[in-house]
């Protein structure tokens, strides 16, 4: 009677467990096909394994769940990469968002790291119908510009070359603004990330109404290469700071596609959070409510 | 001997099939909260059932499954109806697209039913820094256009109400087009619906660049009202038809959102489905593979 109770308790514990294995064995397959999300994730670590024959991402999930602590701001096309984690824009062939975290030693430069080695790329976890490539951007007039910045992840070689896939980029003017007010805003980011414990930063393009002759509001822009990428009207930071005493901070910039003089101070282009949320149909940082922060935006 | 087996297996057998319950219970719990596209729909279902103070949807989750058959053409912020689901555009504030799933059934008229009865609603489940409202269309010189139609929803009160919500609404010229060209569309799609087992339709906008004098492609698009509610330079239907023998029929139009003269017939307007899916970001009907189909568009 014993070992009869005892073999029953040892089949039916087994079988137990042996049920919730083969089912979640069988779902896991079945929602990693019906749940996109799930499935990019995989396909674009297998596929960063390989570019530019360098190893890429490693040990992602935990990555993803540090840079994205506050919030997704939206789920559209999400793909991740080892500092940042952006959403793609198929409509437009540029970025919804792009979020990085950076920390003091993230943002250390490696004297071995040659930004003149990276080349841009495509992302072939796009379909070709939506996917940005260089021959769009050639001879366009604009600068492939980077959302998470290049600068800003130079503790290795594949650090920033994972910054170089046109998914991160979007067209920008050069002189007088990638190259210059757009740059110094990445500059001023990274000097925070040096002196502060944690940096959440998102990036991303705006496409802003204008008042026409008529009277009436108009959103107007280019779009650039066989593939029509859209050239963005605007494009918008907002930075978290968390500092060495765990106290947060918020500031937000908007800053216009086109020729900046020089003489313009940061603080000019500082914007309300709530102006970049509405324009962009986007919320960020949701999880971290504003009783939190220290110091908002003006 | 043989009673020790026969228990054994009872008991295995019956472990076996607790632990996928069990397992299956627990997860759902926990998929439910991980991706939005659940969650939601629970939210929109709770809410929907007191607009206008009528019961309004009832076993969902089946009724979704058979609406998006042939694949979702994106997941971001889906809202389900009884006979439709949409993606809604937070940054344009109208849908990405609407899917709807008609049948010789469900496009029956019933004579009790009054489309005067109905009022255009906001849809509650956006935020509000995202949400069309009545005012927005106010004075615009716009139609608040269906893209679920109205008229496809007949067999109930409830079911044409639902289509009155203004995540399915985008502004389109009134005269000569909402009221004429796109109307006459949607009664061919109608009349299609009547004489087959099931027709599946997905409608949107969308935003088509043109050359201007200095030879470049530029997007222009006008928004109304205080939320910036996008008007679309076109609008696209994609009609897929199972007819009574099970065999799948494919037709593709895209019709500009203006005046058009009544002479002009529908052929005119039939476009290949990559030029919607290019254009628009989206890919339809993916889980029907194009050997399916035995009459593709031209």
């Amino acid at each position: 009677m014993t070992i009869k109770c005892v073999t029953s308790v040892v089949v039916g514990v087994s079988s137990f467990f042996l049920g919730i294995w083969i089912d979640r064995k069988y779902r896991e397959h079945n929602i990693s096909h019906r749940i996109p999300g799930f499935k990019i994730f995989d396909a674009v670590y297998a596929e960063s394994n390989v570019v530019n024959n360098q190893q890429l991402v490693i040990n992602n999930e935990q990555r993803v769940s540090q840079i994205m602590k506050y919030g997704f701001p939206s789920l559209d096309n999400v793909r991740s990469y080892n500092n940042f984690v952006l959403s793609y824009d198929q409509r437009n062939r540029i970025p919804h968002w792009v979020l990085e975290h950076l920390t003091p030693e993230s943002v250390q430069y490696n004297p071995k790291v040659d930004r003149a080695l990276c080349d841009f790329f495509e992302d072939t976890s796009i379909h070709e119908f939506f996917r940005a490539t260089n021959k769009d951007y050639k001879h366009s007039g604009f600068d492939r510009g980077h959302l998470a910045a290049a600068g800003n992840h130079k503790a290795s070689q594949e650090l920033v070359n994972q910054t170089f896939v046109l998914s991160n980029i979007a067209p920008q003017v050069g002189k007088g603004f990638n190259r210059d007010a757009w740059n110094d805003l990445e500059k001023y980011v990274r000097k925070k990330a040096k002196n502060n414990k944690n940096v959440y930063i998102c990036s991303g393009p705006l496409f802003l109404p204008k008042k026409g002759d008529d009277g009436k509001l108009w959103i107007k822009y280019q779009v650039i290469g066989d593939n029509h990428v859209a050239v963005p009207t605007h494009f918008y930071k907002i930075i978290v700071t968390e500092s060495n005493k765990s106290q947060f901070y918020l500031e937000c910039y908007v800053m216009p596609n086109q020729v900046i003089p020089n003489n313009i101070p940061l603080k000019d282009f500082q914007m309300p959070l709530e102006v970049i949320e509405r324009a962009s149909g986007l919320q960020f940082f949701k999880r971290l409510t504003l009783d939190k922060f220290i110091k908002l935006e003006k």
